[in-house]
């Protein structure tokens, strides 16, 4: 069975770019699997790809090949590598859009991509998504080792993405986050895991969340647990703290916009 | 050949939600193939999504699994089904979203959703699309039968939307119904199928449509019967009668919405 | 391994048009690749689809079959046609669509479709794509010969776009383009190929660009080149000239459509 490909990239559907990728990816790598995480990162957001990647990476089977191409660098000094991570492979460039993937439990090898032979000539300074990044995520996917597509660096090296809009109060455990995605239906995902509240209470009950001049008492279960169009918060499918209206679209509600801040207590008593 | 599994759902495609299911499927069943019906689906339009199942699934080679993901009561009590119709095989919430497939014609046999072992695991309260429903058409797809997924229940115990908007007259054939649909093109679709307009007339000529302060005379056979921006009404690709503009965007130059009324009724004489 | 299938159309993603051409292909010729080029092509701009296709097909293998459906003349008496160029197949509406391929160096054979018991039956008068066009590219997908779909056809007798908006002074060599793509970012694509330029110099930064009311001088390497939010021009990927801003918006900033006139100059000395 080949090796599957999935692509995220800031292009949007509109145009054929992404179409491009997948032509050259099928032209060297026939048998690949080609799926689409998403098209629609807001343009030249990297840390917003890197939330995408991490939320979406861990369900696709190991062996897997993502192509990541948030790139406002291209033709800059800016590198290019190939990395694995949690028995996965990366393809991207060095701008920190592998960040999730460079912690010591998921981070294995990675290379600076210098494999000439490969590529798609001539290459030009402006897409190199489909004169470099693909065909080596094509080469990737039909076997050919990391070693052969440039040289190893170190993860040290390697750019990362700090997040610095969390910050947990040594003492009382309160959270300070923020909003860092809204989806189709208006939730709105925190920067604040399940781990971050579990270590402020084990009594779900016990949260106070605020975020502008609204306030949350209690984590809900299930959308449906409030009345219609009432305000919930609840862990999200992604393992984060989502603030969500049941059959109502919370980011409207509340007029919020990314990065908005969110703070979470716990109630005394 | 592997199965073809489509996917439906009020996703969108910014996020990694509709890849999330794809990773699950291709996890378990490597072989399916996988063909995005749409994911643009109206939040929680349940509606909407049986509309846009019922003009795309008869297209579809016997076999194949529908997996369809509009689920606003998502964690609440609301079951999930697997079942046959069509000789083809769906997943997804009992609220509806199969009701095109519950008539005696299609209906084959449905089961409640009840197989642990198949879930990924830890199941979430707000993503079973990716938790249960993926991995259930993952399974069909691969040849499990309906049987291994949980205890037969009635048709007559599913959910089964009621479609109140289409009235036909009992002594003059006279019809009202509704836009249901309208698409890229501005083309407005109504829930007034062919049939009832044969049943009301065998002369389209004799045929006057009412939309708003709009008369439109007889049916047309193609847009380009219409002058450029020319409004008309013909029996569209789905079956249904369509309102359109001949290079022109109908929904615009009429103002109208989703569920604006539509008569139909048989010019005298 | 199967023919890959290419799909351009002007029908969104919303509605299922799309899906059901792809059940119909995958119905015939279940082993077909299928890679979406772009379903966003402005409704009824059979330019822009010309335009899209002329920068994708060149990226997929040789025997690809390339299907496009912006057809506004649907049911009327306009052609439908399959042609071969470039050693790849394409299927479409004589009427313009697949212009770039028929020049001399690319067109190879063209036949006019007429093969109905291949067709989707019963044919509509609205859907060809779904009744006409998928079965024939399945079928040529399926190495069916381009004979046996219908009677030949001269590339003279075939339906060309003119592009009336690029100019270049025989003397002075100046150039008078257009913008004709805009892409999610922002950036300008114009008519203007990167042969009219090297024609009316071989020194880019003696090259002065007039846009609206703004100037630009010389052409950059990379988008990086600018500083941040700076306008610059550059070749494209797609060989021709850009209008672009580091990580900012040009069309935005610029306030410039579709068809808005470029020159192109020279600067003396």
């Amino acid at each position: 069975m080949a090796s599957i490909i999935t692509l995220t990239t800031d292009f949007g559907l509109a145009d054929e770019y992404v179409a491009v990728m997948k032509g050259v990816i099928l032209a060297r790598t026939p048998a690949a699997r080609l799926v689409d995480i998403s098209h629609q990162i807001r343009p030249q957001d990297v840390a917003q790809a890197a939330f995408t990647l991490a939320a979406a990476v861990p369900y696709f089977p190991e062996g897997s090949v993502h192509l990541a191409v948030v790139d406002p660098g291209v033709g800059s000094s800016r590198r290019i590598v190939a990395l694995r991570a949690m028995n996965r492979f990366f393809v991207g460039p060095d701008n920190g859009i592998f960040s999730p993937f460079l912690v010591d439990d998921h981070f294995e090898a990675c290379v600076v991509v210098d494999c000439p032979s490969f590529y798609c000539e001539p290459v030009s300074n402006t897409f190199h998504g489909r004169d470099i990044m693909a065909p080596v995520a094509a080469a990737l996917a039909r076997g050919i080792p990391l070693a052969d597509i440039g040289p190893t660096v170190f993860k040290a090296d390697l750019k990362k993405l700090v997040s610095s809009q969390l910050q947990i109060d040594p003492i009382s455990g309160n959270i300070t986050g923020a909003v860092v995605q809204i989806d189709q239906f208006g939730n709105l995902t925190t920067n604040i895991h399940q781990r971050d509240i579990a270590r402020l209470t084990n009594q779900p009950d016990k949260i106070k969340l605020f975020i502008k001049t609204t306030t949350i008492s209690g984590l809900a279960d299930c959308y449906e647990d409030a009345e219609d169009r009432g305000l919930i918060a609840l862990i999200g499918s992604r393992g984060f703290l989502e603030i969500a209206a049941n059959r109502g679209n919370a980011a409207a509600m509340l007029a919020v916009a990314i990065h908005e801040p969110v703070q979470v207590v716990k109630r005394p008593g």
